[in-house]
């Protein structure tokens, strides 16, 4: 059975304009591929509220779970939980929950609650709340998507708050060959190997090591036994030249 | 006028397992925000040909300009140029004239042309070739879409060759102004001034610097003047502690 898939949909200005390199998609993807869910697409778009709809609907009716970062703090260019009431025909308000949250974290922090601080206690109705250790104002769930921050530091532990609750499948194995040789060398017999084992990938990446060149060829599967039986193959192939 | 518009697609299973950190997507959008084209939305798929061509021709016909980045290698993984010529329902062979750039570099190079090299000539009915000056293997433009290798250094190159020949609009400017309160203190007169300058965008971005809280609002636009009073009137709203 193959394992459960997944996306992620990203939603901020900041990193389409450039101004910002995106690191949880590299989170998330290395989380996953460790809990047995297959990250089969991501998607970035801007704070848009229509494009945000339109990616929530089409993403949660095509894979078993959706991951969402960004768009879920204070200010006004903080759509995200709105769009996803509205992709879900639900309705969003200050919900009673939430705002104890944040206002016993505001007690303790000496900061006021006001109408931009409740905007994080805006929840769509009939959501699950996901815990933020690091700055309290929670994400959520709603249906198959889990809406989180964008934060790096935030997004990783509401990751980390999330993950046991999806259902995983056979952790993917990968180990990786380095080849000297070019990869227009490797291609042909390589393709032929992949061509035999269906049930294990094969992946060439080439590289160029001061002017030294190769691939690394990684092999991805989920049976221990194939993936080593193929790793070995592929050493037959491609003998190490200084072993 | 709004700016041109265009999205990326990253192909690549190595991006989505967590392999590889991907950074053509980063690169190419400080590109086309200097040039003056809005990048709209970011697809990362697998090496999967459905998936390639659904995305190819719904992006390619939403927005003005499309790039593509990997699978465009020898190795039976690269599957892009043959799912773009069935995407555009256009025929796919080895073409004389990249056949004859690739043999001219393996005539200095010492390398033999073999089948799976000759895969890197194949090239869609039709399509002009984009120069690779690092590894010489071309990309190529299909309609609006120019499909280039993943390797970053090859990628910028491509970049750099085929930006020249895609229309732009106004630079993107972009002002960053550090705001040491709490983002939630920001957001509402924040909200106010944004909704004041309509052509001009705000993001807030918060930070925390050793348990300094506060945010970078950063205000985006085309026109040098307004840009430049929003940032004065940012000043005005929230002085700077130590000035």
């Amino acid at each position: 059975m193959p394992n459960p898939t997944a996306a992620m949909l990203v939603i901020g200005d900041e990193i389409l304009s450039g101004r910002t390199r995106d690191a949880n998609m590299h989170f998330l993807a290395g989380e996953l591929t460790r809990h047995g869910v297959t990250l089969a697409e991501v998607r970035v778009v801007l704070d848009d509220a229509d494009a945000i709809i339109a990616a929530l609907r089409e993403l949660s009716a095509r894979f078993d779970t959706v991951f969402t970062s960004g768009g879920i703090g204070p200010t006004h260019d903080d759509i995200t939980a709105d769009a996803v009431a509205a992709a879900f025909g639900l309705s969003i308000d200050v919900r009673d929950d939430a705002r104890a949250l944040l206002q016993a974290h505001y007690d303790v922090t000496g900061r006021e609650m006001n109408e931009a601080r409740l905007r994080m206690a805006r929840i769509p109705d009939g959501a699950r709340l996901i815990e933020n250790p690091v700055s309290v104002a929670p994400g959520f769930t709603v249906e198959n998507v889990h809406v989180m921050a964008g934060v790096p530091s935030v997004f990783q532990a509401m990751v980390a708050s999330v993950l046991p609750h999806v259902t995983g499948g056979a952790p993917l194995l990968s180990q990786s060959v380095p080849v000297f040789r070019g990869e227009g060398d490797i291609a042909g017999p390589l393709g032929a190997l992949a061509a035999e084992f269906e049930d294990v990938s094969f992946g060439s990446y080439p590289f160029d090591r001061n002017g030294v060149f190769g691939a690394n060829v990684v092999v991805r599967g989920t049976d221990h036994a194939r993936v080593n039986l193929a790793v070995s193959r592929l050493a037959t192939l491609f003998p190490q030249r200084d072993a």
